[in-house]
């Protein structure tokens, strides 16, 4: 509890983090962070407070009426609009599954000292806002733009730098990414978690992309060095490494873990018989699925697919499962339209990220337990 | 990952938890329920989706077109009311501050296995809903009701046991304690993990009395024996003890950690000079709050308190302090009218509950880290 001042002065030092032992820093952030409810993923749309949550520092509480949106630096007609300037401008709604580049990292064997997401870290919302590509033409970025930088009200510390949480896009990233400057979620104003009053949407990235409590866009002549760029989300063989940038979402899929739960264990009781399993697939940059299997053990079958709920949100899928009586693993395997699968085992990252190993949930099929 | 049955069928032995380390468990209940951002104190009304969530089972999908609230077994007049019948009723609206009962079960040493809540297990919402004692009174309880047992419609297993959750109030209880039947949070419909379509509010209670998915109310002629109110929600000096049974809230308050986070040790930087701290503070039965004091190290200093949120809901407080350079520990402890107050260490129980413990939060005081 003592606070000690190498935290905020140089990086802390990564420990090993053995299987199965988690720190008291890994179970703070977890307790402060939100996965969502796998049983949730029966909505189309994850319920509103469902929807998963990483918050690097703190929600910022921002009053929308004082709130502006800056085009500032790099540009030949920088400008500013208000929340009442941006709800005037065209308006449309997408549905977009969202995750974080972090979900998985607890299955990753050693793990970076993080938040240790399990397979939780996703969920679909309806986001409302307005195309950000007009208004970013419409400030005329001078020539020989090089990245657009997206600066963001929240503030701390990351081993030991003092930064505003911010990210980049490229022209070329902006221009064929559908960025959506969002100030609705499901019908309702943003919520102060979600980044209210504003923030972007990047479909088909991983959730860091997506910044929340957006405060201003500059146009910068070299690429960005922002500390959330350049010396996080990365992927990277070894920690000291340059990497290369997390972006689009790997393919993956959840099923709904069938049966009854045991509340501390949450592995599942199913009686035998007919079970239906259903769950979501999804992959990065509206790549669409193609198709999902089924395992209860070593042998693959393909589940049924219904229609995508959008173009960058998930696809439902449904088998029939015989549940014969004993222990279970069942498993389920997404695969996209380019080919890309999930892995059967986890590609190792220094610090946690792209995990999208198939996920396992564990079944005990019997007339009593 | 592998299923077990002793899971379901035995109760799983206790480990002795050590002091910062945690199992697999413990992080994935972590991951799965949800603590407040301990950051949206500064709202009166937790914002939607930021108010804790402790779900043992599974989130029940409930169609409210089809749900009934059975007034069943006991009564001399029973009968069954549709959600349109509920949203007919007399409508009332309040606030209400809810606690977990495992709130601060990490803090204890050694602590039990379950969800390990740091302080962060406390949120304020705006319930409505109707009054739930007439309706009780209209079905006509049979003389000699010694209890009411409220069933809802999640059901799972716990050290063995397979139940559908389940709790109970006596007549007395009932009588006394201003139960809502409630079907809307913050003046929209209830949210499938807050509940959805009905559960109870029993305000001044810990959570785990305002059952959610609620779908039948029985009155017993003995005491009700189901499992969570029975073999859990108890307070006990060691696991075998009977226990005497968790009810009201402990006076508790917390603050709003100030200045800047770091990400993963959560400790905070703050540069010096003049800092307002801001926080609430509440306890149990209605019983409003006396005082809040506020210490950065062995003297304690008395915080103003704002009005409170309700007769059931958090009261605000503030307190300016000079932040000098150093590192400091900042604790606040409410005590309310009946002269309960915090307690500077943790009272230790069994299975975690009702730890009232001052909070304590790490910051270093410099012009630059």
């Amino acid at each position: 509890m003592s606070p000690a001042r190498s935290v905020f002065s140089n990086p802390p030092k990564k420990p090993a983090l053995e299987d199965g032992i988690y720190t008291e820093e890994e179970v703070r952030l977890a307790n402060r962070n939100s996965g969502s409810l796998l049983e949730t993923l029966n909505h189309d749309i994850t319920p509103t407070g469902a929807h998963y949550l990483l918050i690097h520092f703190d929600v910022p509480n921002i009053d929308p009426s004082l709130h502006n949106l800056e085009f500032g630096d790099g540009f030949d007609s920088p400008y500013s609009l208000s929340m009442e300037d941006i709800r005037s401008l065209p308006r449309i709604t997408m549905p977009v599954t969202l995750e974080c580049a972090g979900n998985g990292r607890s299955r990753l064997s050693p793990r970076s000292l993080s938040m240790p997401w399990g397979v939780e870290a996703v969920g679909t919302s309806e986001w409302t806002g307005t195309p950000l590509l007009p208004l970013v033409e419409r400030a005329a970025p001078k020539p020989g733009t090089a990245d657009f930088a997206f600066t963001a009200a929240d503030r701390g510390f990351d081993k030991g730098m003092e930064h505003n949480f911010g990210r980049s896009l490229t022209p070329k990233e902006l221009s064929e990414l559908q960025v959506l400057l969002a100030y609705e979620m499901n019908g309702q104003p943003l919520l102060p978690q979600h980044g209210a009053p504003l923030r972007i949407i990047v479909p088909g990235w991983y959730g860091m992309a997506s910044v929340k409590w957006l405060t201003r866009i500059d146009a910068l002549q070299t690429r960005y060095q922002g500390f959330q760029q350049i010396q996080t989300y990365r992927y990277r063989n070894h920690p000291d490494e340059t990497g290369t940038p997390v972006s689009e979402i790997r393919v993956k899929s959840l099923m709904v873990p069938p049966g009854l739960p045991d509340w501390i264990s949450r592995l599942r009781f199913v009686r035998p018989g007919k079970t239906a399993i259903t769950g979501r697939a999804w992959s990065g940059g509206g790549v669409p699925i193609r198709k999902v299997e089924f395992s209860d053990g070593d042998h693959w079958r393909e589940a049924v697919l219904s229609r995508p709920v959008g173009h960058y949100a998930w696809t439902g899928w449904s088998f029939d499962w015989f549940a014969e009586p004993g222990e279970h693993v069942l498993r389920c395997r997404a695969t996209d339209v380019k080919g890309n699968t999930q892995p059967l085992h986890s590609r190792w990252d220094a610090s946690g990220f792209g995990n999208n190993m198939v996920q396992e949930v564990g079944v005990l099929v019997a007339e009593d337990p």
